[in-house]
């Protein structure tokens, strides 16, 4: 049953890139106003292309760019709901001039690497990643006429955007959303070899923070030493967020923040991180976070308080002697699982409150957004499904990973469907998401394809649970 | 002789503030090179208006911005050759948005006090105090068409941006610009009955400093722990330049600053400067500079190490989750006599490198401008004959004061002319020098002129040795 998907995968190659090209070719940037047309018209080509394999599809308003939900509807019994999920909204193509190529005129090509890949905005993030999905889908429906399980998938719009139009949307439908698991296809594979799924991902809170001390700007000849300086005091409060050993100092951020298993480090170390490799990339060679934690673990479980943005006082040419009356900061705070980002904002404005030099004032402005870490159990059945699945198509056992960042979509799923995630994408290092001249590896969209198929072949055979 | 000078400053009022509002109108922002046409018209101005009282004027170039000389070149036999010197060069005018009218539509109103006076950018520092003597002298060879002695009138541009422009030029002229003693007009009065004499200034130096981590910016949830964030580095530096009693933490920074004598510190004492009243007036109660000295000494006798400036990564709306490349920041240290400026440099970049964490660089850009901290002996003749004057017009004995802020030339006319200044001025602390609603008040300007013809008239009578 399998085996002839896997053929006709590899027979369609021509086709299931022309379908990705179709999608590739609309401007669907989610963010950007000027793009909404764009965004419904690559809304409606995914439902005309899910009726096309037989799904049952339309688009769904919401606050922001429309969702698209198709759906099959019968499944043999005893065989789960599978829910999927990908967006189809892109990141702006800014600056164009870095661009080889038009961003939405999809062209094969070669790698700095030499690997042949498909070029274009959203090849990777996430039109390339979401296609392996359905394409396995269509292939499968094709070639059997029916899939073993339901399935529902859902596509979005806002992912590059403002996550909290999904989130409503994603509240308003509750149960009508509710499958047994979401599969979600919006991550990286560990290496070229190495397929990887994730199982934590941090959460995100911001604050804006401003510092006041005189009344007015004041002249450091006549107030210097005496008055106090905003400006250093706000320093001299980023300065104290850290202690010595990289620790964050605020008193009960960690609470909740779970050691690491015995099990995940060695899995961890296994992986073979180094600061090498890693920050050399980016130009640095120590990890500079917490002593005596690993880069993997500095990045996938330990929390952290960030500055992003600090200003005051006088920034042009020249000099000016002046105490400025106020000092500025963007602050955002990465959450492992276990932290509750309310409290963690409540602890950092007691912190920075708490020591505040005399005649100072500090006032906070929260952005929305939040969200929390999550983390899932290895030993999860979806996980060893998935696991064997990859292992079968790359030969190689997948790799367990973190990731630092935030997928807002798992939050939500877990808070308004009750339900967790699997992830499992086969971007590269390379990718360029976000950036100029964007590309998705033919191989990561073949085996990507591939892999799913595998993956439904073993929910077919009951090995999912 | 004198008297008659004074009734006509009295009559000539509407006058002299006609001149001074024609002086305001000139955007001589002298630091920003967009404004150096309205430097040259204002040097300009300035040449026809000495020309038209009966002085020799012309303007002279400098390294920067033109600098004006008058002369009035004879004088009866055993008096002395004065120099005045002022600036037409005023500060930047950000934030713009904070002035309640055009900062450089001079108008007459009223101060939070109650208080008539003059309103705009370079009303207090420095066109309506060098107008003070200048208009003395107008009115004086309008009366008597002669002055008694031999005058040499030097208004520069450059003294709010780089000095080394005037040192530079003083160095060049040498002797043909030596006089008997410099009188500068830049200084404040001790409180609104109490004319002042300054006996002491801080010098000043001047650095901006880069810190660069990663090779680009970088995302925080894929490298926020491990990334260094030369924001937080900066910030790091900052809170490190003082000890927790207040005092600059750099090595060898305090080579050579004395002790302040007893009987200044006496004379001081008496003055009575509260931190209730001298901080109350911007919004502050607690003086922040080093532990253990009084306010008079941290204004006047301590040395300074500020931020004036420091920024980095997004400072837009809404938030991104951003480790930026680099952060910058502005700083100024005020010095005190003994201290070596170059050396206090060099202290301040080591001391910066040895705080410097790994993977981060850091680089420096001095401001050119150095000064020395300048203290006066208070028993100098000059001093005697200005106490004299001021008493005569406000009735109260003037207050021989230290200042806190750099007035470079007073070191330049000591190294190229060797010749020693008097300091008088009559800008008030509420006057906003360098903040926005700069303004000088309408008696200050009228008494300040009045202070200055007596001070001629005490000269006349040879009552200055």
């Amino acid at each position: 049953m399998l085996n002839s998907v896997l053929d006709s995968i590899d027979a369609a190659q021509a086709k299931s890139r022309q379908n990705l090209f179709d999608l590739l070719k609309f401007k669907s940037i989610g963010t950007d106003p000027a793009f909404a047309a764009e965004c419904r018209a690559a809304a409606g080509w995914l439902v005309a292309y899910l009726k096309a394999m037989g799904l049952a599809a339309q688009t769904h308003e919401t606050s922001g760019q429309p969702a698209v939900i198709g759906q099959w509807g019968e499944g043999r019994k005893g065989l789960p709901h599978v829910l999927f999920y990908g967006h189809y909204d892109v990141q702006p193509v800014d600056p164009l001039s870095l661009w080889h190529t038009p961003p939405f005129e999809p062209r094969i090509g070669q790698t700095a690497r030499g690997v042949e890949a498909i070029f274009g905005r959203g090849t990777s993030d996430d039109k390339g990643q979401l296609m392996t999905f359905l394409e396995a889908i269509r292939l499968w429906l094709a070639a059997h006429g029916s899939l073993p399980f339901r399935l529902t998938v859902l596509i979005e719009g806002d992912e590059e955007g403002d996550s909290s139009h999904l989130d409503r949307f994603l509240k308003a439908k509750g149960k009508a959303l509710k499958a047994d698991i979401a599969f979600v296809c919006d991550t990286e594979m560990w290496d070229e070899k190495t397929p990887a799924i994730t199982t934590s991902l941090r959460g995100c809170i911001a604050e804006d923070v401003t510092v006041t001390g005189p009344a007015l700007d004041l002249h450091s000849g006549y107030f210097g030493g005496p008055a106090v300086n905003p400006l250093k005091v706000l320093s001299s409060l980023v300065a104290k967020l850290h202690g010595a050993n990289g620790r964050i100092a605020i008193p009960g951020f960690y609470d909740g923040v779970k050691p690491v298993s015995k099990r995940r480090l060695a899995q961890w170390k296994k992986l073979g991180l180094s600061e090498s490799h890693f920050l050399g990339e980016v130009g640095l060679r120590h990890a500079a976070g917490e002593k005596g934690k690993s880069l993997a673990e500095q990045l996938w479980a330990r929390p952290t308080a960030e500055v992003n943005g600090l200003w005051g006082g006088y920034t042009a040419e020249g000099r000016k002697t002046v105490l400025p009356a106020k000092a500025e900061a963007k602050f955002t705070f990465r959450l492992v699982e276990g932290q509750n980002p309310a409290k963690c904002r409540a602890a950092f404005r007691r912190f920075m409150r708490a020591s505040l030099p005399p005649d100072c004032r500090i006032s906070f402005a929260a952005h929305g957004g939040d969200s929390t870490g999550i983390a899932v159990d290895e030993q999860n059945p979806w996980i060893g499904a998935a696991a064997a699945a990859l292992k079968d198509e790359w030969g190689t056992p997948a790799a367990l990973v973190g990731s630092g960042v935030s997928i807002p979509v798992v939050e939500s799923f877990r808070k308004h469907q009750k339900m967790e995630s699997l992830l499992v994408g086969f971007a590269r290092f390379d990718d360029a998401a976000h950036s100029p001249n964007e590309k998705y590896d033919v191989e990561s969209y073949h085996r990507g394809t591939r892999s799913w198929a595998r993956l439904i072949g073993k929910i077919a055979e009951g090995k999912w649970k």
